[in-house]
């Protein structure tokens, strides 16, 4: 990291982008950056691969000298840049905070070039997540899981909306993501021999008794409707987690979570 | 339902008592009485067995006759309370609200009143779970189980919490809901020979290679530091669910899922 300027005027052309970068979808499409916020989320980003190109700091909160010792590489790409309180406070997000948010690059996310490190892959699916912490919700799980990739089909929002890397406690940045249409994943799913089990609100198998062990994709939809019809008909099975309540209103990330740990049981945790 | 009385001004004691009620333990707990709001809470809390004792409602937003068709008797206890817009807006939480909201008894949940609808109970321990979110995630996951019941040890607030009302989507007025101390609710386990299984962080068995057939108690902590360390000598054996991922942070209400349905599993969902 080198160390650039200071900002002290709220004025700032830089200042107007971190906020249009954070509020704006369209912002971090035409830029191709987004930003995230905190000490973790950065480390988080890093071990990720994630290529950041600006940090910005508040040195009343946090020393320069634990930046530095994140980037140690003085010429490379990345500029440390601080800022006064007043600056900081404008485009924080948290009221608790570390001191710290970075401008990065966004990853492509083409499904072409997902990698798995299972031979068998494991894949959760979630067509169309209707709120950030959903999606946030269910890639903490993926984490947890080790999932070989989690695939976004007809995604409503960009990944980098911050209020999904907020929820998703930097999960966002250590997960395997693809991105795409609908048909997209199935005809990735085929050219890669990837089983497709749709959860399904009804006339479907016990999620249980199905088989997880060969390479398998596990796919979601919103909580309020389920998956779209073309994912039943497009499936291998149907699958159903038997509900016994007077309300039966599970969360999303619950259900996802329920069927993968399953999938986990069955192939012996491995 | 009985009509009674038109409020239109914001300085009925009526509303003050209702603000009260939803904003302060104290003053749940000095009146037995606690604050719902919209048509379906309602609902499930007269199928829950709840007494309410007054209803509010706002004629702009919901016909009367659609409240009387709840409580059909005349004679009965309910008082039903027109408010005018500006004081419905003010004793209201939600912004998209349906026009209704009541106050009800609370129940006294005391662990011996508890009743088990199956021969070996399955059911959740949590302790002082932190967030009222956290609470109401996991009601939504007892409800869609069908658990014999749910027991809060050492709870650091009051069920009748709001925020637990609104996350548990009702289910917390269909859940069969016990309260104690960790002290008693040990007790209360070895008079029923009910088994004590508790999700640990660390040493433990894999969740699902114990048998959850018999009558079986499963405890979860907090998100942040678990359960306490009674609870882990107090069991009859500690789990564990195996994490792989970088960050491993799952949501409370996604761990105790994935157990309570593998217990769910093994009993063939029954």
């Amino acid at each position: 990291m080198h160390l650039g300027k200071h900002i002290s005027s709220l004025q700032n052309p830089l200042v107007r982008q971190i906020l249009q970068l954070k509020e704006k979808k369209r912002g971090r499409d035409k830029t191709g950056l987004f930003v995230l916020e905190g000490l973790r989320e950065m480390q988080l980003a890093l071990k990720g691969g994630y290529e950041i190109t600006k940090v910005f700091y508040c040195t009343d909160i946090i020393p320069v000298q634990e930046l530095k010792a994140l980037f140690p590489n003085k010429d490379a790409g990345t500029e440390g840049i601080e800022l006064s309180r007043e600056v900081y406070r404008r485009v924080a997000y948290r009221e608790k905070t570390e001191g710290v948010l970075a401008l990065a690059k966004a990853k492509s996310h083409q499904l072409q070039d997902l990698q798995f490190h299972r031979e068998h892959p494991l894949i959760l699916i979630a067509q169309s997540p209707e709120k950030p912490g959903n999606l946030g919700a269910l890639l903490r799980t993926a984490d947890a899981a080790n999932l070989d990739a989690v695939i976004l089909a007809d995604p409503k929002s960009d990944l980098y909306n911050p209020n999904i890397i907020r929820s998703s406690v930097g999960c966002l940045f250590t997960t395997n993501i693809g991105v795409g249409s609908s048909e997209e994943v199935f005809q990735f799913l085929k050219e890669n021999e990837i089983k497709l089990y749709s959860a399904a609100l009804s006339a479907s198998e016990v999620y249980s008794q199905l088989d997880y062990t060969g390479p398998v994709a596990i796919a979601v939809g919103t909580e309020a409707t389920g998956l779209s019809e073309k994912w039943i008909t497009e499936s291998d099975a149907n699958i159903i987690i038997p509900m016994k309540g007077q309300i039966d209103s599970m969360n999303l990330s619950v259900s996802a979570a329920i069927i993968i740990f399953e999938a986990l049981r069955q192939r012996n945790f491995d």
